[in-house]
């Protein structure tokens, strides 16, 4: 058995190593959407893994900012696949009381000292508390209690356009891992912790109405409104195909078979709502989001299943003709709007745009274009899973109980790891706390309170965590 | 009896002086939108009118830039209204050949001498070859044979928002003239003259569908799109209201009473179109737009119809939430688009706003927002009137058998002339030719070739057109 109080006290013993290696890690600017240090950082973090003892560590090429693949093998019974994004936001435009890539630890109350830098807490802070947990066991036990397939990408400030590439290259051998980690500091400034098993899927169009492609209305620019007369409109006519793709309210979609495949709430997730539903508060929401009212004036339980169960489609932005002040009087020949879907359990993303289609086909709008920017498919992971109930047996060593959400309503990629053909479980985990991500003088906190955790915590609970899945029983 | 032919001899013998007033009124700037010259300009005009001897001649001030008015006092029988602008298009970030201020002569086949200027054509090179024809007639005949009132404005180019306050200041000596006249070098490049007896009128609106006014969806700024589960859509909403103002081809208004007032053409137009259907040609405009196909595919007679006495919806307009490159998941917190609708005899530009309000509340969208941004009413004058009727004798003099349109599809704000309370029949009228209005290189023929006329010519057209209404018999 391994003696985790000897590793605490390591990490106890090693909290100024520890805080440099933080501060390290966050001085290498790594702005993936302005190229700005990204290959140092993916160097780095290479380098790091080869310093932890990986028998593999290597740059992944894509097609856009490299990945990372490390692999550490422990001789261990389990593996763990661990995923992590290097990158970070811009900072241009705006006004830090700390420079951003200065990694200064200042006084933040009422969480005693905290480091201020771009990625402090999204994510780069917390995962390198994550590498110096990895060296604390390794320094004690000589060997981590599980292997660990490290894959990273450089672009997840994009939208993960390539992560794909860096999943792939490696599939056969991610597939026969046990789990998916991904370490986060994930307490809030009172020290609570929100867990989500998982996220919606979504697909990003583009719908453009245009003279050119209709071969009716204006076709190369536009022109003056008196013609209208005689001159048919592009831009009605988005409208009016637009207004077919839903119900008067625009709740409903009324675009053929597109609920098909909706699937109706698991068991498991019915009972996690019975828990979730009576600490959900929407007034917070309500002032987050400045809304007053919902859809339907739900609440309560009723509110929680729509937002987690519906299928949305969303018109995220539309344009055309003359948006500035005042009157110009012009019939435009081409209208566009941006669409979002977010797909629920068991839809899937490649279904969205031939249902897109076929509708506006269906309608007489074949002319109308439809380009597909992004999509990813939805990921569940039960709460059952030796992951997950590994990092809760933590939090309650720890004496937190968790708020379980069975998935978010948002979307990111981790659909990549959990849905075929690796089929993952995934959990993300870890004490810690930090906030201001994407804003200025964002931070991570160092200190800690008697509410939130410091880093010497969040190590302890990533060792914890390692540990407890490790020796958790699996029914293979 | 006056004689034409000596004054033709005195603008024949001063060329070069009225070469050179043209270029003096040209240099002077007056860039309405940018507030540039354009008072100095207001008083060089007021100093022309002093000139002329005219017995009144003063700025108006309005809440804009400044009119003109003067009055000349002829002791005869008839009396005139002359509109005039006096402000231009701005210059900034074009590219000219001569710089747009300077006036400066040059050749430009087949025209032979052009004067190069902003507002060269637009309007005020024809504006001073029509004072340098009112100043041959005095000086040959001592006085001109009508009585003149000058009303101008600089703010056409703005749309005329303040002109109203020029006209309702002299209404009522205004509407004891006889008839109203606008000079203007009307020939095109092959010395052809479109002459329109009058526009439609139009309204032009802003549409706004917000969270704020509904009180549903976000209601301060765009929100994450993944809420669009549980909050309403501005921009689903205002799709679903736009949709339910038209048919679905967009061209037909569903607003009720909408076409109510619609009057049939009258038998005078009807008369005019038997006329102008054997020389229409839609081909330029198709050419001219890029339009491959009408709307139902009309041509000829019914085309023509379709485009004098259609009333129109038009969206000139329309953006909300994200319309920058790639994919922002955000649900917007309003959207708004601009409208244009033309309007025909004897429709009101007062009625439209009540009925769109009113449309919007039936269908239950009293939330969205309808501002009027501005609104002529439609002009039409007989082609029977003399002042009509003394132009066209002047072009049959010059042999030229102008097209006649009843009126156009386009909105000006004649009707401050043409309607109550004034009810003047107006005619716009002249020999010459200028092109690029609004464009780099604007020009003005000075010289002409055998199909176009030059200044000369634009001038003895103005002299011939006054002695030809003055003598008109008119039945009062």
């Amino acid at each position: 058995m391994a003696n985790i109080e000897a590793i605490h006290r390591y990490i106890e013993g090693h909290e100024e190593e520890h805080i440099a290696k933080v501060q390290e890690f966050l001085r290498q600017p790594s702005i993936s959407a302005e190229n700005l240090g990204v290959r140092e950082c993916a160097e780095l973090l290479r380098h790091y893994y080869s310093e932890l003892g990986c028998q593999e560590a290597e740059l992944v090429p894509t097609e856009g900012h490299p990945g990372v693949w490390a692999y550490y093998d422990a001789g261990a019974e389990k593996t763990i696949v661990n995923y992590c994004m290097y990158d970070v936001q811009p900072v241009s435009g705006e006004t830090w009381s700390s420079p951003p890539f200065e990694a200064n630890i200042v006084t933040m109350p009422p969480f005693g000292k905290v480091v201020i830098n771009r990625g402090a807490i999204n994510s780069k802070g917390p995962y390198r508390a994550w590498l110096n947990a990895l060296e604390a066991i390794i320094a004690v036990e000589g060997k981590l209690p599980v292997n660990i397939m490290f894959t990273a990408e450089g672009e997840e400030e994009l939208g993960s356009p390539h992560l794909s590439q860096v999943v792939e290259k490696y599939r056969d051998r991610l597939k026969r891992a046990d789990a998916c980690f991904m370490c986060s500091a994930s307490q809030d400034q009172d020290g609570k912790i929100r867990m989500s098993l998982g996220n919606k899927g979504i697909v990003y169009l583009e719908l453009e109405c245009s003279g050119n492609s209709w071969g009716r209305g204006p076709q190369q620019y536009d022109i003056h409104s008196s013609n209208k007369a005689i001159v048919d409109s592009p831009v009605w006519r988005l409208m009016q195909a637009l207004s077919t793709m839903t119900s008067p309210d625009g709740n409903s979609i009324l675009i053929d078979s597109y609920y098909d495949k909706v699937a109706p709430p698991s068991e498991e997730d019915l009972e996690l709502i019975d828990r979730l539903v009576e600490v959900f508060d929407d007034s917070v929401w309500k002032e987050m989001y400045k809304v007053e009212r919902w859809i339907g004036d739900e609440k309560g339980r009723e509110l929680l299943m729509r937002y987690l169960y519906s299928t949305t489609l969303n018109i995220d932005g539309i344009w055309g003709g003359y948006t500035g002040p005042g009157t110009k009087t012009v019939l435009p020949h081409k209208v566009t709007c941006k669409i979002d879907t977010r797909l629920v359990p068991d839809q899937d993303s490649k279904d969205i745009l031939p249902l897109v289609r076929a509708h506006l086909d269906k309608h007489g709008y074949s002319d109308i274009e439809v380009r597909t920017l992004a999509g990813y498919e939805w990921s569940k992971t039960s709460v059952k899973e030796p992951v997950v109930q590994a990092v809760l047996s933590v939090y309650e060593k720890y004496g937190i109980k968790p708020i379980i959400w069975p998935h978010t309503g948002g979307s990111v990629p981790m659909y990549l790891y959990s849905r075929p053909p690796l089929n993952l479980p995934i959990c993300i985990g870890g004490l810690g706390h930090g906030g201001r991500a994407h804003s200025p003088d964002e931070y991570y906190v160092i200190e800690g309170n008697d509410r939130v955790a410091g880093l010497v915590k969040d190590e302890k609970s990533f060792v914890d965590i390692l540990y407890a899945f490790a020796n958790w029983p699996t029914v293979k």
